[in-house]
Formats: structure tokens, C-alpha cells, sequence
């Protein structure tokens, strides 16, 4: 139980590995950080830019969408170590309210950890505010092989 | 049903309304094309850029929701006229096969068209492939002051 | 806020107010019962029918999903009022783990009350266990004229 | 490709064969009948049966939820042989038009098969009409030491 709390690699050591795969992706100008990471669960944060605005003058569901897939990934990497090959087979995510011009924190917590499948539950919303702008759902394959 | 067929916008128009309020959206090199609109359908390319590859080679998938989010937008303007506001309320997508470094089509069906709800499905493939990359359905809330 | 934690509607009434509506749900024999409501929320118990058995000696999805798609109603009806006319638009499970034959327990919790749109997140376990069977988000939409 | 379209079960032996495996499954009275099954794609009858009313006189979403399981989990039994033990991983569906008091057709259609997961997804009308009532995307996890 006590491994099972500790994570295999820290936000450092995640936004170090990640930063070659995934260039732009912690620029301070509307990137990610990793704010923390913990066995089966992180919290990323989504830095805002005015370039992800739409119609309304909210964030795009796009930016949503990409955080709410970024955020599991992120919770499997740090939990189980190093499986960048690990691949999203579904995502079902809910729209709730619209996200104000703020950064975006995300949290995911990884609800299946199974040999083949992961599953993860993930709240998004606007800094500073307890409603949600997001909530989803999402699966990952893992690639046995890649597993140590 | 003379009327239903017939799209409120045209493809053409539907570029000329939409560049301004996303901008870089239609650019050449990376943004999408509105192939062809009907009354309950689109058709939309995401022009190849590597700089949407992730781990493995691959598209990654947040350029798959985005598409699967855009192309059911698209759809519902040209069918029912400009409703800009019109907002994603939940999207689910599975990724089925990891798309080549090529264009990706999109091809939108509404399968529904409430007073206050339109629900789409959405298929993506790579440019020239038979096989499916990615499947979404996608629910959409209308704003009724905006309907005319 | 005082008011928004007071539900409108007992377990008690609730039943008593489904039970004609939907008969048999709430037999003992493989029925449900209702232990708790709050505002924005709801616990279902399911009680363990040697009917709703697959191959594999675990109780059906489709049990699971009834309860899924069940609990979030309950929420509804207990918070805003008696509007038996909500009806689901969307519901999305994961299946997590096998459940055991065994009661099952589904805890709905509303993560969003629009006036039109309503949406739940619902964690369902075998009676006693820690870790999820499954986990569903279910859209629901208010009819408008019910709404007092 | 010949060998691809030839499903390794009829709609007949997987009746006999879920038979005993689902009692009461296949009553003519509120049971199932299989119409039609081929490789990738099944075709399945949901006979009316008033017990499966809810509120507003139309047929439950549980009742639909169990069918749009059920179609393509026949669809994968008939492709690819008897995997009793193929567990649906995800499912997600929409309720589009509230179904008649009649009989309910689903079409399940296969758009992946990979080694381990199988995606497909399913149309549901009353019978007779055109417009959807529900459509649903599953997946399901493939036992690898089941496949032949």
C-alpha cells in the first residue's frame, strides 16, 4: 500500500521526459504544468491564451478536450512509470459550464488500473472556482510490453 | 422535404462567416478545408501538420476531438442557418486506429435535430483510407433566441 | 444555500410516488430501494437478483446500467420536484470490475443543473467493496412547463 | 476477404447457444430474436413487452440500453466465434425520439476488431420507421485465451 501511494515519476521528471515528445507543450504562454502527480492521479494546469477563444469569448471545447486527455496520461505515467506509447482508445467528456478567460486546472484520478485498460475521471475548471467547466471520462490501452 | 435537402450556407459562405471569429482556422498549411455541407451533413479535411504528431508517430488525439468537434458545428450552421453560439454539451469519442502522417476527413450526420438539441455522429479517416481512425457522437445545445 | 440543501422530495415520498409509476421496481426480490436522498444527489440500493446474471456468474450490464441511468433520476426528482417527464439524452458507462452477486450500491451526484440540461456522475459498487464496478455520467433534460 | 465475410455462427446456433446462458432471453414474449447476423454486423428484434413502459407512455432507457449491449455482443460472437466471456468495456449512447409501443430493431455494426478490443456501433428504430430512436457506440474487451 505504501508503494502503491508512491508515484514512479515526478511532475519534474514527467514535463522533463514529455518536453522532446510534445514540443511547446510547458511553454509558460499558454501551455501545461504539471502541478503535481501522485500514484493514480495529477493536477495540470492550463496556462490561458487568448488564441483558444471562440464564439462567446470562451475557451474552445478543443482546449478542453486536449487537457481532458492530457491530464489521465499524465496520472499513468507518473503512477506506472514511463509508457509514452500508452494510447487513449475513449473519451466521453461533458461540456457543463462555459470556462472563463483563466487558466483551466485539471484533475484526473485513474478509477481502473488493469493490466490491459486504464480508466481515469477528470474535473476540469476555471482557476479558482469550485464548479466544474468539464467533466469526462477516459480509457487507455496500455501496451504490455512497455510495462515493466 | 424540397427545403429540408437545401443548406441554409454554403460551404464557401460557412469559410467566409467562421475565418474571422477562429482565426488561422482555414490556413493551408495545418487548418481545415469545409469540403462539401448538406442539409444534416459535412464534409471537412484537417490539412496535415506535423506539428500535431505525438509519441509513436502519430496524429495525436486532440487533433482528432477538435476535428470531431468542428465537423458536427459546421453541419448544424449549414443545415439551420448561423447560429454561432450553438455550444458542445458532450462529445464520445473512440479512437480505433492511429491515423498516417496524411490528411484527415471528417464526415458529420446529424441524427438529430430537436427544437433544442442536435446530436451528430462523426467519422474520421486518414485521406484515402476505408478504414475508420476515429468514431464520435457528438450533442449540441441550440440557443433558441438565435434560431430564426 | 440553506434552501439548495434541502431536497424537495423524502426517499420516503419518492417511492411512494414511483412505486405506481414503475411497478415492481421497488420489490424486495431484485428491486431497489432508495437509502438516501440530498439535494444533488442520491443513494440507490440494488438488491441481488440471481436473474440478472451473465456468463461469467456476474450481474449484467444491463442491470448496471438501469441503476445508473436510475439514480441520477432520483437526484433529479428529490432536488428540483416531481418531474417525471425527465428523460435521459445521453448516458456513458465504463464498466470497471466484476461485481460480485451481491447488492449493489449507486451513488448519483449532480454535476450540473441548468434550466434545460441536467448532469450526473454516478459511482456504482457491490454492497461492502471499496473499488467501483462501474462509472456512468448521464445527461438528462427538464421539460420546461414541469418545472415549478 | 471471403473468409472475412462468412460470420463462424448463425443467428440460429447462437440462439441455442445463449439460450441456456440468458434464461428467458429469447421469449417471444418481450424477448429477443437474432433476424440476421453477418461478419462484422448483427440485426436483433426487441419484441414488445408492455412491462418495459416508464412515464410518458414510451418504452424505458433501460430497455434500450440492454439492446444496444446486447446487438453487438451477438455481432461479435458471430464473427469471430463463441468468446462468451467478451465483457462490454464502455458504452455510450444517446436517446434521440422516444420510442413507439412496438417492437425495437437494432443494428449493431463492427468498426473495429482489433486483438483485444472490439468497437461497434448501433442503431436503434421502432420498427418501421426511419428516424433513430437511440444510437450507441460499445466496446468490448476480447479474452485473449478465448479466440480460437
Amino acid at each position: 500500500m505504501k508503494d502503491m501511494a508512491t508515484p514512479k515519476l515526478s511532475a519534474k521528471e514527467l514535463e522533463t521526459l514529455l518536453g522532446p515528445e510534445f514540443p511547446g507543450m510547458f511553454d509558460p504562454d499558454g501551455g501545461y504544468s504539471i502541478e503535481k502527480v501522485w500514484f493514480g492521479g495529477s493536477r495540470i494546469r492550463k496556462h490561458y491564451n487568448p488564441r483558444s477563444l471562440r464564439p462567446g469569448g470562451t475557451i474552445s471545447g478543443g482546449t478542453l478536450m486536449k487537457l481532458a486527455d492530457f491530464a489521465p496520461y499524465v496520472a499513468i505515467l507518473a503512477s506506472i512509470g514511463w509508457v509514452p506509447l500508452a494510447v487513449t482508445t475513449n473519451l466521453s467528456i461533458s461540456f457543463l459550464k462555459k470556462p472563463a478567460q483563466r487558466d483551466l486546472i485539471a484533475e484526473a484520478r485513474m478509477i481502473k488500473f488493469g493490466k490491459r485498460l486504464a480508466v481515469a475521471q477528470v474535473s476540469i475548471r476555471s482557476d479558482g472556482e469550485d464548479q466544474l467547466a468539464a467533466h469526462a471520462t477516459a480509457t487507455y490501452s496500455i501496451p504490455s510490453s512497455e510495462v515493466k
